[in-house]
């Protein structure tokens, strides 16, 4: 029998206990042993919860247990689940996470410990929610060189731009109705303003590179200037506005990773790809594109993906997985990056710019720096890059 | 240093090798030893390439070697393929293996004998070329049920459907442009009449389930007998049509696998995959659903799948992958499978059908024998299924 515990019982700790409730018979079989909820930390009561007789409020018991193999962090944030996960790991504890917020910021120092104590640290749910992307990203594509990953990391993002685009709302209303549904909290900054998306594409960076990208170092733009007048342009043009967080490697060796709202080709599958959904893609030298879709989000695909990371931990006791990622990575500025880019407003179109209606333009390819000054100097109302 | 062979030197074995020489260095890093290529096993003379001082004929130089750790098996088919596979596998030696046929009708025994001998025999190359879907599947979401499986499964002849929905081409004028681009062979039969596919999710369903299915047990209809007529009122009415393999576990228990052409709703992603691109959508009762999508064929992007898998073996040399599936199915017969029907032909539309244009309805749901009865009855000149 494997022990293991779920430190923080919200949306996500909840959901690995109801997902073990659900497939505690096949989970067992797929281990050869009966994986057994040891403990539920938390600093609620939950005596009136079904959980209530494994449920305990001091963190001693966890690490002190000999027993106990695997923790779940889902408490969130970087302060309490910092000390917890490092606390877990010297004590030899493998840890599996969804927290992305403490992968991006120090996951570097904890899988530095996780070596040294030859344990794992996992965090599949930590982008894309359910969606298998970080595993395939380091085992299945290992023979490649990536070369870029770019993707709908958000789903209340993607979740309020769907509505602009296909119901015409504007970014206000859009995002009251994100609230009303519950898919925005009612303090959504971190999620419109691209952190969320920031952190997602720091760790998918990281781990396609092996060097540190950490999201304070990284242009990361929002939704909430965005102008429904240039979700509906774009629209006509055969473009659909997605907020895209971005990395790529650069002919010089350097790295690049930002956040911004672009214009992306209804020819390119993650255009289509609607709703609080996400879709992430990888290209590869060898491989080419691939595209991974599905849920970012919610209880049980969150805990879908923890489930087969506290099971991928137990599988590998004996020989822990060799991830992690050293020094910073040498990055470009955001400012230096080339593509094209949309502009909006009263000015003749530059030369050789492909000119949409509403006074709107794709020009380019540009370097960022060179694109904002070209907006500044034209007095352009709205600057978008372009995927192509 | 570890040592690998390429067995079959054709398009996937070349690009295996191509990939170890483009990706050398960065793959050397990942395992924390250099990868080395030390034989080639063909029938046909390489002194003229550059590998003509590696190349050999005998698979007993492979077999008899103890510094080969894994060998690659490009050949194909199930003869020599098989034979060699078992031999490499008895010597000890892991195996991967892009070969879709071998692993469907033999891979229950195959993976006996790494268990036995505590090798690894891995085939994600076998299933959507470079996509990775086989270890998303029985690893990240190994905490789920899986529920169903389904997709776009076989590149050739979804450039077929594609150049017949969006071209208006009819099949066999898609057929001999597909052969001209080199995507069909010659003999197109296992492409065309579905016996790839049918291998394919084949595979999907001895993994997803853990119990095998033979593909000369499951219902396998090709796109040979599609009417260019169907296919455009199956578009005017919101439709794509889609060679889709499909494996699902029913209600009581049972599994079933089937691969036909289907009529798919344009909300759904796997509608959108053109031309030689390859989507596998997987269910699962915690993760809902979640797509893969990527190019399921050529060189370059299967090798490497195998690349992946080659390093999965050397990561997995002291515990071997713990892959395998067990005894038959219980197989549900296609003829009860429940879903809903097109039908087209002069006859008037059956109550509680939607009418489409042209003589079409769609009908159901009912059992694929209900409706084979119902279009015989009817006269109906095209009967397909319709995914929900």
């Amino acid at each position: 029998m494997a022990n293991f515990a779920i430190m923080g019982f919200g949306t996500v700790g909840s959901g690995v206990a109801e997902v073990l409730r659900m497939n505690g018979a096949s989970i067992a079989e797929k281990l050869g042993e009966p994986l057994n909820l040891k403990y539920i930390l938390d600093v609620r009561d939950l005596s009136a919860t079904p959980y209530g007789d494994i449920a305990v409020k001091d963190f001693a018991v966890l690490e002190n247990d000999p027993d106990l193999e695997v923790v779940v962090e889902s408490i969130g944030g970087a302060k309490v689940a910092l000390e917890f996960t490092r606390r877990a790991l010297m004590a030899g504890k493998h840890v599996v996470t969804s927290n992305k917020e403490l992968v991006a910021s120090h996951g570097k120092e904890l899988l530095a410990i996780a070596k040294e104590k030859n344990v794992n640290y996992l965090f599949e749910a930590s982008v894309g929610g359910g969606i298998p992307v970080l595993r395939p990203l380091f085992q299945c594509l290992a023979g490649n060189q990536i070369e870029e990953v770019v993707g709908i990391l958000n789903g209340t993002t993607n979740y309020i731009l769907t509505r602009m685009v296909k119901g015409g709302v504007s970014f206000e209303d859009a995002l009251k109705e994100a609230q009303a549904k519950g898919y925005a909290e009612q303090n959504p900054a971190a999620d419109v303003e691209g952190l969320d998306a920031g952190r997602k594409i720091c760790i998918l960076s990281d781990l396609a590179w092996g060097k540190e990208v950490l999201p304070d170092r990284i242009h990361t733009q929002g939704i909430s200037g965005l102008d429904l007048r240039d979700v509906a342009l774009a629209s006509e043009a055969g473009y659909r506005v997605k907020l895209l967080g971005r990395a790529l490697r650069l002919e010089d060796g350097r790295q690049a990773a930002y956040v911004a709202p672009h214009l992306v080709p209804e020819s390119c599958p993650v255009a289509a790809v609607d709703d609080v959904f996400n879709a992430i893609m990888i290209r590869g030298n060898a491989v080419g594109d691939v595209m991974f879709y599905g849920r970012g989000a919610g209880d049980l695909p969150t805990a879908s993906a923890v489930m087969g990371d506290v099971m991928d931990a137990l599988q590998h006791r004996a020989k822990r997985r060799d991830l992690g990622w050293s020094e910073s990575a040498d990055l470009a500025d955001f400012g230096g990056l080339s593509m094209k880019w949309y502009l909006r407003g009263n000015f003749p179109a530059p030369e050789g710019s492909e000119v949409l209606s509403g006074g709107a333009v794709i020009a380019g390819p540009m370097t960022a720096a060179e694109a904002g000054a070209l907006a500044e100097r034209l007095g352009a109302e709205a600057l978008l890059p372009v995927l192509e």
